[in-house]
């Protein structure tokens, strides 16, 4: 099977095998060291000395750990989106009572750092600026770099939501001056789901003491206790999943991360240059903008039933591509090239999308949807 | 190794062999599928019509996601407790806003429903009453039928931490009359940590929507509505881990779940039996109270050195326990023996604690703590 969704990820074979390991005391030594590897090697890959904290969870919970532990009731912060899934952090801020200024963007754009600027000016008081580093609905990637700076020349906290960025492109918290992050085990870092990290830079642990957003499970203010005194962390961890991002971890290191970078970048570059070969169009309105983490393309609009070309994908061709969501509600697919993957998956990946569209009636003609 | 803790438990070689399977896209059909054969085997063992909702989480974010579900801040709760797994129920419901009234037993004593009663006559606008099953961290069970027939006659919920419980014993969700009941996937479920799951009654539903404690992850209006229009989670579930509570649950199923039961309540039998005859002392007061899942006990007050004991059998005997917590801090450690096992694995485990107590310099005689 030609699994080519945003995640899970095909597993390398050392990750699997890693996975079986038998259970262990998640209280010992062992975890302990465990934990010590993961977490250094997560602060390395994010350039980061703040703490990173793991957790079961999906990336969804890793984002609300980020967020609950930041705002308090009343507190204003902005939410910049291009998606979906950047409109779903200003979810999570409203739902623990802050007061969240919405700025977004239409399907395909990336967020203009002006824009961001303009509302900071326009709302002073703003706390923290919550976006995603890619949006994994539309596979657009965001200014990170500029919109931080913007928001620490306001005083702003910086949180990013790196779930389906994090190990397939550089987030470079300590030289950017982001203060939060999130993510997750299933994508850039080629294990199943279930295991979240979440980073947390010095100048937004005074903001996490005095939050008053509820929370328990996800108190980082715990986590970062536990952690201190035993190197673990307050509940007991998902060990297959620990052994998984910890064989997955080596095997980046071993490829070398700015090389993981790369070969993301090599491996996007040519999907979207085979796509366009096809005739088939990108979601992204810039090259700029396209991530190399998911390409989603436009679905010839003379095809209208997604549901059931997904259906002939799988069935027939053995290749699992995902519907993407667009807030135009134009039909559209989203194809994964994130984790264990290389140029010849992609190959046959877009092979088998054309093939499939012609199939499915389309005539191979360029289209405009 | 003898992994004699409480969990996570040693793996079935079935549920190895599961949890390794190929990555699938967590939407699709073969998802949905998995889905409804757990939730409904879970059903099975819960007895309940209720609904059932998996999700990436250890125990305590399955109890957060129980109790911020009925919840509104200033609402009072009671909280029985025999044992800091019970007072972290009342914690969490603090940390959500709830006012709540603790009733806390001895270590080594169940609730005593008499007590529950007296103290919902005394708070009549109590509006859910909440316990653990069992009691991890001592081994003691409570009562929850009794109590919950108690809590039911004067129209409060009844939520139960079944964290370390379900699939060791029965908890007769409908028949008794319990509303909400959290657990998870190392104990009696044989599987990895991380996959958490809570039941909810009828009943409850109405608390679940007019419920005002902030959440968004947890929520669970919302993994209603997703599971009622997909069959799925509205996060991405743990895939290894559904694999391999899938598997547990077949080989359950297989064996029966009164059989799984009353081999829990052999093993624990045995148990007791070879701890009173190496003349070592118990935690829980009186057999009825002494749980089939995990067996606390009082360690000779001669050895000081808890930490030097445990590490002696992990190194020497291959053979790891793990210290219990008492509120009198008298010096325990807890044997686990729940999910796989059976009696051979006990005699084993017994030996061995026996052997370490006397290398440890204990003379064999019966000692008072």
């Amino acid at each position: 099977m030609h699994l080519r969704i945003s995640g899970p990820t095909p597993l390398p074979p050392e990750v699997v095998a890693a996975s079986a390991k038998p259970m262990i005391d998640p209280r010992s030594p062992e975890s302990v060291a465990i934990f010590r590897e993961i977490t250094n090697d997560l602060k390395e890959l994010l350039e980061t000395t703040g703490d990173v904290f793991l957790m079961a969870s999906t990336g969804t919970g890793g984002v609300e750990a980020a967020v609950s532990n930041v705002i308090s009731p009343g507190e204003q912060v902005l939410n910049v989106s291009c998606g979906f899934f950047g409109d779903r952090v200003g979810d999570i801020a409203e739902a623990f009572g802050a007061k969240v200024q919405r700025l977004v963007f239409p399907d395909g754009d990336a967020a203009d750092p002006k824009a961001v600027e303009n509302a900071l000016q326009q709302a002073p008081d703003t706390k923290v600026v919550m976006l995603t580093q890619h949006e994994t609905w539309n596979g657009v990637v965001n200014p990170v770099e500029e919109i931080a700076a913007i928001a620490r020349r306001a005083n702003a906290l910086v949180l990013v939501d790196a779930v389906s960025s994090l190990g397939a492109m550089p987030l470079r918290m300590d030289p950017w001056g982001v203060d939060v992050v999130a993510s997750v085990s299933q994508k850039g870092l080629m294990s199943p789901p279930g295991l979240a990290c979440v980073a947390v830079s010095e100048r937004a642990w005074e903001h996490v003491e005095r939050a008053k957003a509820s929370r328990f499970y996800f108190d980082l203010r715990k986590a970062k206790r536990v952690f201190k005194y035993t190197g673990l962390s307050p509940w007991t961890p998902p060990v297959s999943l620990l052994y998984a991002v910890q064989a997955a971890l080596r095997l980046m290191r071993a490829e070398g991360f700015a090389n993981v970078f790369q070969r993301h970048d090599r491996v996007a570059a040519l999907t979207r240059s085979r796509l366009a070969a096809a005739n088939i169009s990108l979601v992204a309105r810039k090259p700029e903008w396209a991530s190399n983490a998911v390409t989603a393309v436009y679905v010839p609009p003379t095809l209208k039933d997604i549901e059931g070309l997904l259906k002939l994908q799988r069935e027939k061709y053995d290749v699992v591509f995902t519907g993407a969501q667009m807030k135009g509600k134009k039909p559209s697919l989203r194809i994964g090239h994130i984790g264990h993957v290389n140029e010849r998956d992609m190959e046959i990946a877009i092979d088998l999308l054309d093939k499939s569209l012609r199939e499915h009636g389309w005539d191979g003609q360029p289209y405009t949807v």
